[in-house]
């Protein structure tokens, strides 16, 4: 059998719960979505749990264990990820924390955790901080998006085994970073020298005194939190041998994609919002199947819906998301492996991740389509393919793509 | 509940994928079957991954897993299951090699890979060779099917981290092995003396002579590969506390059953090919249940018609399949309890082992029946066992028996 090539799709935070005011009804089940049925009815279904049953993903653990990756072995916390995906060019050994440009008054004390969510001039006064000299570590220090920043330390001897800057409460000081262990005292204290240096350049920039005279809060500290090490994974080329491109609008599954080595594209209107161009990321996907083995598409959409509690919000989403699925089936080559699934749900009564499983939909020459007619939570549990761990997935698209190694002879 | 006998069937290769061909069925949905789907409509279903979801198994790693090991633990290469199989007894740390009969010419240089696919006067050829002393390492050797052979070495301080000396290609010549860890030395530059003195020996061998003589190429050299160490496997018996038997026509499961303390019973017939006697197979599994708890049964037939890609043949092999069974059925004593499963998938469009699941139908008394009114991979997705891995097997068939010990009081 030739190899294949593979088309993953993630729908962020898709899974949910029936809802009274649906009808009892989950919003994927109450939305109408004729072409994403179209790839179950076509497929093999099942129902996957990213971690294992009842555990809530996060977006980064979830996004390594469908990469192929045990998260309970290599995930090293948010920060890595969410640094990598912000452009910062990581290394293995590299110590990365997120952060929040802040407001701090005269004493340290915040008096604004997003400084006013900030949006305008972020990039320059991160600059002012980038490559700043810490003895014989080196910063690194971008923008993200609004108030959002990440920093990484890069030397010799370094720990991630650190507290937090961020005392998360407004009218407290900004915290001193303490270590966790013996080998981190090294990395606390480039930490605490980090947040009064980037104080007294912050607090003079020009950014922040035109701020000061429109009477905005000064973006004038930085606090940080959720210190980690940049994790050695070897990368998706060299293990299964695909050249992988990934479609993504947020900063952290960008950065999920460059950790694991899946090429991360531009795509222009691919915002990672409720106003993204899902029409502009599929086209992206079909031209990246021309070059690549693999391309991943993630949409984030409907977690945002998920995360607001906004039931009817989710359903318009989920509608769009099948005109995306609808926009890719006739163009579809029909050598490609089509998967599509969530990394975790969001269900809109609980405003956050929940443990609850996620529908998956395997399409493709050969997969063994079974009886499932619809794309959602309760017809994905009467699928052939019964339970499935988030791990397994990359497994059984290698594997429908020909590209499988045997284990034995 | 008193102890019941297991009588486990493996069909290799048997699962496959939908073929546009046979209207959109497996080989095993298109077959006519009465009795393998009798055995699941009075049983209960399941489907089983060898090793994991989407990954392609080796026949020696899922009857590993089928007999109950955990492959990823105790898997150690080809080669000791191979010599172990051509009839070689071997000990715990020794290291065996799966080997070639080939042609070289005068510079060492391959001519033919196979030499002519010998398949007369191996057995001479390797009575001449084994028992060889190299040192203080003893060398046994035997001939297998055709052109095929395996080496073992016995001596202490050992270590199977060696290159292959086979170059896989006509027109090299024979590699030297080449130690891939300190500790290998030795064992290189035995296999690199046992290459030279093979060809010496050979080179003047009677046979070889007489093939000269008929133009065809001599055998006058062995090219090995897939050095593995013997493991110290603790035997079924005593693991299980069963007294186990094997029947199949293959070296490899020959070997897989000696390795984990099955005994090997000879059937006049049973020849692991297409042309192998089912029911003689059947009958000696029947005899054998006379004075054993275990007996595992292993028709090869469907496996050799998938890496062939014959859809047809497949289907007919399947219908001898359900013949043997139907030969079993009647004469089945009523306390033992049968698996019909198989070790992977070998897909006739894949032509190679793949990592679809495979069915596992449980019969016997007290087994909760099922729905399930057909034998085949998507009827087996309905059924009571849902997915399990090829591990849980033996635990299912061990426990339905009545002989589990109890995890706790």
């Amino acid at each position: 059998m030739d190899a294949r090539r593979i088309l993953l799709v993630i729908f962020d935070g898709l899974g949910d719960r029936p809802l009274t005011e649906l009808g009892h009804k989950t919003p994927l089940e109450a939305a109408r979505k004729p072409n994403l049925d179209w790839f179950a009815a076509n497929g093999v279904n099942g129902l996957v749990d990213p971690i294992a049953p009842g555990v809530p993903a996060g977006s980064d653990t979830s996004h390594l264990a469908l990469f192929g990756y045990d998260p309970r072995e290599v995930y090293t916390g948010r920060g890595p990820f969410e640094a990598a995906g912000v452009g910062i060019d990581l290394e293995s050994g590299d110590i990365a924390l997120r952060g929040n440009f802040a407001t701090v008054d005269e004493k340290m004390r915040i008096t604004d955790r997003r400084a006013g969510r900030i949006h305008e001039g972020t990039v320059k006064l991160a600059d002012a901080l980038d490559g700043m000299k810490l003895g014989r570590i080196k910063v690194m220090f971008r923008a993200g998006t609004e108030h959002r920043a990440a920093l990484v330390l890069r030397g010799r001897g370094l720990s991630p085994k650190i507290t937090d800057t961020d005392p998360h409460e407004i009218g407290e000081e900004i915290r001193q970073a303490e270590a966790l262990e013996p080998a981190a005292k090294a990395t606390a204290k480039a930490v605490n020298a980090f947040t009064k240096q980037a104080h007294k350049i912050l607090n003079d920039h020009p950014v922040n005194r035109a701020r000061v005279a429109k009477r905005e809060p000064p973006a004038n500290a930085v606090v940080l939190r959720g210190a980690g090490v940049y994790p050695d994974l070897p990368p998706i080329p060299e293990r299964l041998h695909v050249k992988a491109a990934g479609i993504a609008g947020v900063a952290l599954i960008r950065g999920m994609f460059r950790a694991v080595g899946i090429e991360v594209l531009d795509v222009k209107g691919a915002t990672g919002g409720l106003d993204t161009d899902m029409i502009a990321k599929a086209d992206a996907a079909l031209a990246a199947l021309e070059s690549h083995d693999l391309v991943v598409l993630h949409v984030k959409a409907a977690d945002l819906c998920g995360h607001d509690g906004q039931a009817s919000e989710k359903i318009h989403v989920i509608e769009r998301l099948d005109a995306m699925m609808g926009h890719l089936k006739p163009t579809l080559p029909a050598d490609v492996v089509v998967a599509m699934t969530a990394d975790h749900s969001t269900p809109v009564a609980a405003k956050d991740h929940s443990g609850d499983p996620v529908p998956l939909t395997l399409f493709g020459e050969g997969v063994r389509v079974d009886a499932v007619l619809a794309f959602d939570e309760r017809s994905a549990a009467q699928g052939a393919l019964g339970r499935l761990r988030g791990q397994d997935v990359m497994n059984l698209l290698i594997d429908l793509a020909g590209r499988a190694a045997k284990f034995g002879a």
